[in-house]
């Protein structure tokens, strides 16, 4: 899905229920970290290996439904934000290979 | 950018980097609540009328580096756990949408 | 309480339930980071006014109910790294207060 | 150190700076968030046994640190809230034990 799609589907159900106003960049950024946070119960007390099988029950549909509501307040708060995502990842896509490489090349000339 | 574009991005970095093994579930999970944090520290102590101000300042740059950050690891994680974004949104969408649906109309028939 | 009654408090419930090895310092941290989320849901679209009212509200309890998880883990977390609390509390102030005199007195000699 | 005299070594920088208006529970609630965070870049990519040697180093200190700021951040918001938290702590230790022996007990009589 574009970003402005689900930037679309989000105002229409803020719209619904009459919480428009409550979307404020800060509110938002809370809403950021409590999501994260449901996530990341899921895999809290699990070694890596009991994530993958995690995945492969019932309870995998909870952890996309969370994926999902993070990338909904993502893309909300960028567009409260004024900021172009795609604009945003090109700079800082193009600075992590400009110190990748830096790194790799070391004090090389 | 598609997901898949971010993820290619990201693992070229990794790669680059010998950071691949890095990428679990679990480490990128609190990536994630790392990043969102240092999104929050642009707005913790601010109103929302002054983070207006912030992205109209230098600072706007850092904000959207973090946007960024955030969306690459939500984009690496999904593709770690194998989840389905753009299935992970549309279903979420349309329970939001049917949630909101029946809190509009109530118990009416 | 103090720290040390507040650790065995949590080792006794987790001895009780075999949960001793879940409890490294990266989970402890995760567990944190999952209970402040929890905390400020409560908090998440409310503005302070309506803060006030929740503490007069039956879900006062719940509030409490999270300061203290997070008080147990931070206990239990300080341990683990074998962080002296006290010291650490009385380095900090000292720091914190250092800081602010030198902004209060600027430049000044 | 008792959490009265953390809050008022708290309180006293605050006043100094000028930043009381700040302590609402809304913005501590994040400020806390935030701090969390701070701590858990220092085992973000770690195994435990590397926190282990993290804690042997420099950066114990910073650590250390951290955690204080999560204590100060927690007391502050418990007294903003009307929390007392020896009251809350005892409440949550024995909601814990009461449960941990239920499971431990199962069903029996």
């Amino acid at each position: 899905m574009e970003n402005s799609e689900i930037v679309a589907a989000f105002d229409k159900v803020a719209k619904l229920r009459g919480w428009e106003q409550l979307h404020t960049a800060k509110n938002l950024g809370v809403a950021l970290s409590v999501e994260v946070a449901e996530l990341n119960r899921h895999f809290q007390w699990r070694e890596d290996a009991d994530i993958h099988s995690l995945m492969q029950s019932e309870n995998a549909k909870e952890v996309s439904a969370e994926l999902a509501d993070i990338q909904m307040y993502l893309c909300k708060l960028a567009e409260v934000l004024g900021v172009n995502m795609d604009l945003a990842l090109r700079n800082k896509i193009a600075e992590n290979e400009r110190r990748a490489r830096e790194v790799v090349n070391g004090g090389a000339p």
